[in-house]
């Protein structure tokens, strides 16, 4: 049982206060904005996993959440800090130079940000070798997937102890080797979803049809096998015999991919418009904790799985 | 019930064949060159269909496929042909002039083709109105998926009837209003694939984690919602939020992506052999099957989502 300081209590925060918690740690939330909002909205978030089974117990995981009074409070005697703020880089610098005057000397700070490089916030402090980022997917309680990204300050003993802590947590850590843009599950993101846009803003195909490319063709494999994998089995001599016999193919389509594609306002306001006929933003939440509960069935069938070898 | 031609008994011509028969459909199937083999393995697939309990009654379905002597026998009187021989230019054109003398008026033809246009193959025919491209995903008895794309000589109601069709055999059909190559499917997939390349390349993360990351991560929330929607979700404000809030962010990783990558003999050898340790190509088919078991075990999942609405 470890000691966890989880600073920031929005979506991201409260999140991972749960991954925490349910663990068996003991999670001291803080937010420099203290709000009410937050309380309910993890007391909700539990009451909801509670009733689909998804948490043992929920008065045990949330006797283990407490809210503290000060950053000092949040931190002092923390094994572990998670810094989910908002995702400006004068604020997380601010916050950095704060926890470097008080933290215990053993004590690994992990970032959320999915868009500032490690450098740019977590260089020149006392504590820099034990600073990285583990940038989770949202909502981390329900998506196991963690990237963990050094700065060139990190010590690998820091990325070897939190790669085994969040192993430990259930979730699925990945090494980022260098700093690059957007990581990896971004930039493979918005690979696709920069392509999209460019065919809906085109015209070559509706918003609609665009999901469902990837709901009803692409994703029935990428839940089980990733894009790599999914080439392995699809040629009988595995990856090499894939690239071997699509590589005139593939050749084609890659000249021409417009990933680089800025969609204008009007190509963006077109599948706005789609996806509010089907989801509307006034009923955002309904759908998101629709969302939520379908992951979390799709979590477990992917669980039994794993456990069936 | 209606009369299909399948014309090639490979790995797509037989799920095809599933596709129809499992549906009521009275299928004829034929190859230019007939393999027991092929026989033997239709058997197989609907044999362990059946053990999970896929399609109702293995006899029925089965009786409802013949292997034809002839093409003409597989095509005569048949309401509807699917096309699924190999991936060459001029065998298709040959295959489509040989159709084009012996069709009753009405069939409409489409091909599986993944990679040729249509104006390739189907322009200039008596029959080419009714030629499109009806672009699966393998294997579609598994993967519900289709891409219609339309020759410029197509007839709008053969892209109707043919969406019509594909809908009541329980496919998903979306429109690719104009010629690009690759279609949708694959322009995605391989914008995802080249950048994921491109990481695996220049080092920036391994084989396996490049995988985890759509498995563990992107694939999650893909299963149930588009990228689109995914973003829609992501925001209080919806899609247009979406691309507000990370505007910046989302440019950043868009100017650096790579998907234009070409990588190496090595990088493909390294990811090959990672693939190689986990799945060894000498059991690619029971990976396969696994594959397999685990999709339809999916599909079950999402289609009883869709059901409680």
């Amino acid at each position: 049982m470890a000691i966890i300081g989880c600073v920031g209590s929005g979506l991201v925060g409260r999140s991972w206060a749960i991954v925490f918690a349910r663990a068996g740690h003991q999670v001291r939330l803080w937010d420099s904005r203290p709000s009410a909002d937050a309380v309910a909205s993890l007391a909700a978030t539990l009451e909801g996993l509670a009733r689909e089974g998804a948490i043992p117990s929920l008065g045990d995981v949330a006797s283990r959440i407490s809210f503290a009074d000060s950053l000092k409070q949040a931190v002092s005697g923390a094994d572990y800090v998670q810094e989910s703020i908002s995702e400006r880089v004068d604020a997380k610098r601010e916050l950095l130079r704060d926890l470097d005057a008080i933290l215990p000397p053993h004590t690994i700070v992990g970032s959320s940000t999915s868009s500032i490089p490690a450098s740019a916030f977590m260089a020149g402090l006392a504590c820099s070798a034990r600073c990285l980022i583990v940038h989770p997917v949202n909502p981390p309680h329900l998506i196991p997937l963690v990237e963990l990204c050094p700065s060139p300050e990190t010590a690998p003993e820091t990325v070897e102890q939190t790669s085994a802590l969040m192993t430990a947590l259930g979730q699925r850590p990945i090494m980022v080797a260098r700093e690059v843009e957007g990581f990896i599950l971004n930039r493979l993101q918005w690979a696709l979803l920069s392509e999209a846009m460019h065919l809906v803003g085109e015209g070559y195909c509706t918003p609609e049809d665009v999901d469902a490319v990837v709901t009803h063709g692409l994703a029935r494999r990428w839940a089980h096998l990733g894009p790599l994998a999914v080439g392995h089995l699809n040629a009988a001599t595995g990856l090499e015999g894939y690239f071997d016999g699509l590589g005139e193919a593939i050749t084609r389509v890659r000249d021409t991919l417009r990933t680089d594609y800025v969609p204008s306002e009007q190509t963006i306001a077109r599948a706005h418009a789609a996806l509010e006929a089907r989801m509307p933003v006034s009923n955002l939440s309904d759908h998101a904790a629709t969302r939520d509960r379908r992951i979390l069935a799709l979590n477990r069938l992917l669980q039994d799985f794993e456990q069936q070898g």
